[in-house]
């Protein structure tokens, strides 16, 4: 066992290998099924034996026989005979998450784990491989904005403000560059102050889309639904989705903005009613593009697609909405 | 089979009930270990068994025994006598996600679900449980900004629109909310239009100290980790964690502030660097405790805590950090 444990830490974290339980109950293909019956008699007393592992000399995985097999053959039956050939295995250095798709619709209790030369080199669970992988996807929520996978209720207050406080300022940073934007456009903010009413309506809106698309790209990332080349494919249709959502909303706040600015005798009412409409339309069709964006780029880069996502999408969003609000506004209103 | 599934419908959706198979394999304490056997020599080439159960004449579950149970011990044994004597078994009414707390630390292949009576009413594997589990988890980030849990990647274009837009409609009216409280002040902002720039900053930083917040309150209510009475210390802890990240990103903000109406020559820089600091303070203390008071309620009324939770957490952090921004700053800026 503490040699199993010695190998296992030879693989990456986060790895099938960390997972492993020692390969007991291995025997040869010429052993018989009255021979392993007897072989196993004292070691099921030690040991959760599920399987009986076929390897050959150089402890290449060959088979596999159930207590099932053993107990309804003859024992004189060899196991070589008897055993399923070329059991589905799983690769130490593979990520857990990738072995929680290729054991998604197994459902066996046990994986035999073999390296590349096919020797078996570990067993692991498959429930170990879920609860790990449970837990993993309980973190994304958080690890979109700056929850570390560490933190939990316990965690002492302290320890969380260690956890959390450098994002926040991550966070702050980015807020800053939707602060920027309005700065930018402070003069026309100065003489049409109504929109600044309707900054927080389009960030709001154009944020809750962006969001919207994320949960869906990292959701689909995480059940391995994104096939190769899939990916144009997501962020076109988060584009167009967001161009229908922001379309109907946008219709809906120009209204709104149409009859607040007409009722303070605004002589641009009805041109503020369109700008709001297009910079809603606009920002939500950015937003959906960035909500798939994000992910998809930090997976390809190696990094999880859940990290710091939401940080970032929701300053693209809000740069977006803020910017094409009061930027359309200060071209078409002189 | 299908008198198991017709047993099945009859529970309530989400529940342990509805994913039962039927219960092979089940004998009574009197049959021998050979018997055992011989039975199952038949029964084994239709069906996956992985344990037996010993029941009584009314079918309440009494033991249970491991195929290893009937290798290893004399045929003439009594089951009664090698069974394990009342085994774990889950009720039929229990959700899901309850079901894989209880389970978490047991990792039994398949567990026996027996009725109030104690009556063996089926098996459910513990794969099944964990992959319907990692399912609704990775549904969460999107049921907090209203994706349905039934959308996917593969989800047509109008299919998504349709499942997402009411919860953008919603959000839209929250988000007028936000709009109402700037409308509200527009005096305020059309005498100090610096405000305006910092509208979006205390609302993208007291957003994401309220989202993370809600990311921690959701995931320990979904592992369990949250004891009776344990919720107004939550809320407490998140309350003070608000503030001090609010404190130290209220002075960076405020100092900020008061650079920039410096420099715009603003006879009030130094009091609008003090009523930022303040508001963000306040903002995010009130962000920390919606953060937690959300998935918390919604739990509380029998929901689910991640519905929509994000839309109400950022509609309270929107509203707290501009209305105590522009309401301290027309309270303190005459």
């Amino acid at each position: 066992l503490a040699e199993q444990w010695a190998r296992n830490t030879t693989y990456p974290e986060g790895s099938i290998g960390r997972l492993m339980d020692p390969p007991h109950a291995t025997f040869r293909p010429e052993t018989t099924v009255g021979q392993a019956i007897e072989m196993l008699r004292s070691l099921v007393r030690t040991a959760l034996i599920t399987y009986g592992y076929v390897t050959d000399s150089d402890g290449r995985l060959l088979g596999l026989v159930t207590m099932r097999d053993l107990l309804f053959n003859d024992r004189a039956n060899r196991l070589g005979d008897v055993m399923l050939k070329d059991p589905f295995a799983l690769h130490p250095t593979l990520d857990v998450s990738d072995a929680m798709r290729l054991t998604l619709n197994r459902h066996f209790p046990v994986y035999p784990v073999t390296d590349e030369a096919g020797r078996l080199v570990g067993l692991v669970r498959g429930s170990v491989i879920f609860e790990e992988e449970a837990f993993e996807i309980a973190a994304q929520p958080g690890a979109m904005v700056g929850v570390e996978k560490e933190e939990r209720i316990a965690t002492p207050l302290f320890g969380s403000f260690k956890f959390r406080h450098p994002w926040l300022l991550i966070n702050l940073v980015t807020a800053f560059a939707a602060g920027g934007v309005v700065a930018m456009f402070q003069g026309t903010v100065d003489k049409l102050v109504i929109l600044a009413t309707f900054l927080p309506v389009l960030a709001g809106q154009s944020g809750n889309t962006g969001c919207q698309a994320l949960a869906v790209t990292v959701r689909g990332i995480t059940l391995g639904e994104i096939k190769p080349g899939g990916a144009m494919k997501l962020v076109a249709k988060e584009f167009f989705l967001g161009m229908a959502n922001g379309a109907v909303t946008g219709v809906l706040t120009g209204i709104a903005m149409y009859i607040l600015a007409e009722s303070q005798g605004s002589p641009h009412a009805a041109l503020l009613g369109v700008v709001v409409c297009f910079a809603m339309m606009g920002s939500c069709a950015i937003s959906g593009i960035s909500g798939a964006i994000v992910p998809l780029t930090l997976k390809r880069l190696g990094a999880d697609p859940a990290t710091a996502s939401s940080i970032v999408v929701t300053t693209a969003t809000d740069v977006a909405s803020m910017g094409l609000l009061l930027g359309l506004a200060s071209l078409v209103i002189r």
